[in-house]
């Protein structure tokens, strides 16, 4: 059976402007390749309602799951939440069980929510919350699409509660044989060992360092002993190049 | 008048699968910024021809300009340029231009080129070369697709060649203003000065250091009385809040 698929959809003028450099699609493709969720495809948009409402339509009818990163926040261009529920038709509203959680975590540092903070708790009908340590403020699921924070360590631990719930599938593994040669040099051998062996991805990934010109050959698939055989079959070509 | 807009389309399974931390679109955002033309999408996507084919033609109709990187070398996971020529129709086939770059590189360090070397000089139809110092093999432009590898070093000196050829926009300046309150405490002044001032986007970051929570106000817009006067704002929101 095909493994389950994702994708990231970052939401964020920050990433856009290169102020910021993602964080939370590299690490949603290590968590997912790691439990054998597929990712297909990285999208980052900017704080724009209807270009949100488009991407999240188009993605959630393309894969398994779609996770979201950032825009959830207490202020005016956080628009993540009322756009997932746009693009759902679903109302949304401050939820009394997102409030009881957000006021909590204020409490226990003397403060009450004002009425922007407040705006953290609305949560789409019908969507089930992220809960985490980190943030009073939770993300939340609707259908097959996870809504949580930008800010990196609360994406994680957002992650690490969602993450268990899903069905995994088979994980994907991987092993590296790098070469000291151009990957000009072994094109040919790569291309018949990935057309061998059609189970597997075979991927060149070309590097240099100083003078050197060297590839690093990386084969993915879920049959550990197909990745043994696939190694072996590396190490053949790279006694022959040298 | 607008600013001309531009997209980048990663191309490789090596970032979905979370081994490599895409380099480049975090490069490209920047110098964008700096020349005045709006990054709006990065999109990624694995080593697939109709993926890509399809990627290529929603992007290149929505943007004035779409960059992409990766999958132009001599291996069988190479299937850029073919995509590329494939979204618009064209024809493609070794280049003769193409062809005497390489080899003059390849005969630079004593070598002649292997026939999977020439796929390197695979150029589709009506497209031009985009020399640069570092890699024999050229990308290449076509229509408003701008075609670069995906080694960092050698996305950087194709970029270095493309970017002055291209109409420049505004340069979007930004200033930054931070604060050591979380934003929930200042989301209602911000959502004013956002309000009053339509002409900039007015950025929320919030981070979290040890235990102070606190939050980067960042003002982009290209009019540069106009970010003076946001920061004296931002400065009197900053007094009051201590």
């Amino acid at each position: 059976m095909p493994n389950p698929t994702a994708a990231i959809l970052v939401i964020g003028d920050e990433i856009l402007s290169g102020r910021t450099r993602d964080a939370n699609a590299y690490h949603l493709a290590g968590e997912l390749t790691r439990v054998g969720i597929d990712l297909r495809e990285i999208r980052v948009v900017p704080d724009d309602h209807d270009v949100i409402v488009a991407a999240i339509n188009a993605l959630r009818s393309a894969y398994t799951h779609v996770f979201t990163s950032g825009g959830i926040g207490p202020t005016h261009d956080d628009i993540t939440a009322d756009a997932v529920a746009a693009a759902f038709g679903a109302g949304i509203d401050v939820r009394e069980d997102a409030r009881a959680l957000l006021e909590a975590s204020l409490a226990a540092r003397g403060r009450t929510a004002t009425p922007d903070q407040l705006r953290m708790a609305r949560i789409p009908d019908g969507a089930t919350l992220i809960v985490n340590d980190l943030s009073g403020a939770p993300g939340f699921s609707i259908g097959n699409v996870h809504v949580m924070a930008g800010v990196p360590s609360i994406f994680v631990a957002m992650l690490d509660t969602v993450l268990p719930t899903l069905e995994a599938g088979a994980p994907r593994l991987s092993r590296e044989v790098r070469f000291a040669v151009g990957e000009g040099r072994i094109a040919s051998p790569l291309r018949e060992l990935a057309e061998a062996m059609p189970q597997l991805s075979v991927g060149s990934y070309p590097f240099r360092e100083g003078d050197l010109y060297g590839t690093n050959i990386v084969v993915r698939g879920t049959d550990e002993a197909l990745l043994d055989e696939a190694v072996a079959r590396l190490e053949e070509i790279l006694a022959e190049v040298g």
